[in-house]
């Protein structure tokens, strides 16, 4: 493993266990205190989780690319951004970052820490709006950015805040969060049963993602274009 | 169609897409959660909507001017930023866009998908919400940025977070937006009867914005002050 | 009238129009809809005020300093950043753009156009917080930012959005917005007799401001010192 | 004491007094204000938090490089990038204006003075999530930023305002305002008996965030890694 991947891969380990342990603590932390009022929790939650965002897109970026999800990973493998076995270490780290921040999360609310979801979150509306919340994911990261970097960390953050309220599902838009969250029972939590249906709509929507970037990015064109409205 | 004018297309009704599934969305998820607690419900509907924008003219911006919204358009027509044929364009993209927002929104939160709001929304006071919040917005829209274009997507995103609060109308300021909310009877519908005055109102908030930043933009001055308060 | 004067007027009239109008337009607003929960009206009040603060210092900033306030417009005019004749066209127009948002704001709500405030705030706890409260702004707006100009808006925006909670007198700042205020009996009023105390505590709050900004940022030191933390 | 020296001393017992009385008050503030709804509470006091660390670290960084946290000066004073003098001076005026800062919370909200808090904070789950807040952000202090100083101010905001809401102690990550709000016996306090334990989980995150880093972060190959995810 030569440095760089080396460093890449606990870039994406740790931005990982930072990012779940933000989802799922804060999703505990908000149904704790909100004493039932669970617009307020869900607001709570989507504000830390919007903010974890913003401060691992800006730390790790320069590092691995800041993927923290296998979707985003392969759709950079895909563009031969990255190769393949950058691709598997940074979805093997994802996991296993995951994992540890799932249970970091438990660990600091004294819960068990083996625990699985019995929420049920499934149908037409769910998938559509995971398909949905995936496609704008993935938009978000495809835009090419000449000059404009600085836009990547809010773009990504403001993006999940906007989706934890826009579409149905809450917005997981990540299979590796989508598993996580399947193994705490608490408010951000998933039963096993819906997971697939969540990957395979987040798939949809990020084939859509991509067909879209290549309509709407491509070409010489853009670079011609002034970057402020109008 | 031009390759640069395909991208514009493609961009301005994606955008207007995600922006109306958005408000209309996040709409529908914060009033189903806040349990009656109508403030809360438009903080989010707010915070969403904002995180939203600043996504959106980030991305497309340097494609197609972010305008999402026809009295954008118009006044970019009338400045003479782009042609009459874009224009055209443009309004289409948005309302073709706009319009499967909408209908997206209520495919997620499993509604029936044609509706049409009951919710009046008239009277002089809520003209004049109209009024003020389109002139704001315009205004915003309008100001050079000379080395400052950064500015925009936070400028625009805060602009309606903020109008959202402090406009009797809770800001809609763009008339394809109060088309297709009157498509909605859900948090963020406006009955079809109430439009004409809606649109009218943001004509009138839209003439003014252009009078003042006539006023106050134009000439060499600016280019000379300097960028900090003081 | 020159015309980068004219230029300046407009813009410190237009902007404190729109400040004040949001000030006092959200503070309905979030009274009406919030039920009774002050937490969540003071919450939404503060989220608007920054939001708006953050649009208009990036709007305005480069053509009149984005002062709205006499007291900034006196620290500048000490400074010798800017002439009497200025500094007084500044506060005159501060004055009435003040006053045309306090109208504007209970004209989209539909309540009488002139009021007076009814609601009393005075006290040592509430002084201690207004002198606070200016001390901070002031002091945010003193600072040299070479090559950092942006940092401005968002600056003044969040100082604001804090001071709103974290000082007892929910932090007005401002001597135009508390006279402004003493003219509304609605969220964000004061009652006339307060506003005497509140724009003393003010004057002392700046004026600790120049003292502390004349030890901390003055001299050559600073230039050499790296912006980043450590 | 040289000119540098003393302008580092007063911005950060300047900083410390802002961000202590901003944490205190705003918990005041936020409880006296949410009628029992702890969850709004928290998120206010979250919220004027990281706005005011924002408006803190931009004002100071480049003075004092912003700690207001002696474990931050430990860590800088560890890498050397400070000598053993200016840490003494940097925690010496972090107690003296952190107390301040609490005695001026107290007064502007008409509450004794000198406290005790008598809440209780301890116990695995609290000491793990200290350790992991602290972790987290001294891994975002030492991040290097080549050219990317502008996002520090924003880093280092939204990671609190994530912690407060992602680990059970809600995150105190700074021995001297662990101190501080034992001295309070209002919504942010802290009992005497349970400090000891929380400076030591954060001495204990420190360590491990200097360890990621020296193993994330070192190395040319950051540099030549783009700044964009993917």
């Amino acid at each position: 493993m030569t440095a760089s991947l080396r460093q890449a891969v606990v870039a994406e380990a740790t931005g990982t266990f930072l990012l779940f342990a933000t989802v799922i603590g804060s999703g505990i932390m908000a149904e704790q205190l909100s004493g039932g009022q669970v617009g307020l929790a869900l607001a709570c939650n989507a504000i830390a989780t919007g903010a974890m965002l913003y401060v691992l897109v800006a730390l790790f970026g320069p590092v691995s690319g800041a993927h923290f999800n296998p979707l985003v990973t392969l759709v950079m493998r895909l563009r031969g951004a990255i190769g393949t076995g950058q691709s598997l270490a940074h979805v093997a780290a994802q996991m296993a970052g995951g994992l540890a921040g799932v249970f970091a999360a438990h660990l600091m609310f004294d819960l068990d820490i083996l625990q699985v979801s019995g929420r049920d979150r499934s149908g037409i509306g769910q998938w559509a709006g995971e398909a949905i919340a995936t496609f704008g994911l993935i938009l978000t990261v495809l835009a090419p950015r000449p000059g404009r970097a600085w836009e990547v960390p809010a773009s990504v953050a403001l993006y999940i805040t906007a989706a934890y309220w826009f579409t149905s599902s809450t917005s997981f838009a990540n299979p590796a969060i989508t598993l996580a969250r399947s193994l705490t029972d608490t408010f951000a939590g998933i039963a096993p049963a819906s997971v697939p249906g969540f990957i395979l709509a987040q798939l949809v929507g990020a084939g859509a993602a991509m067909l879209v970037a290549s309509l709407v990015f491509a070409g010489p064109a853009r670079g011609a274009a002034s970057s402020q409205p109008g």
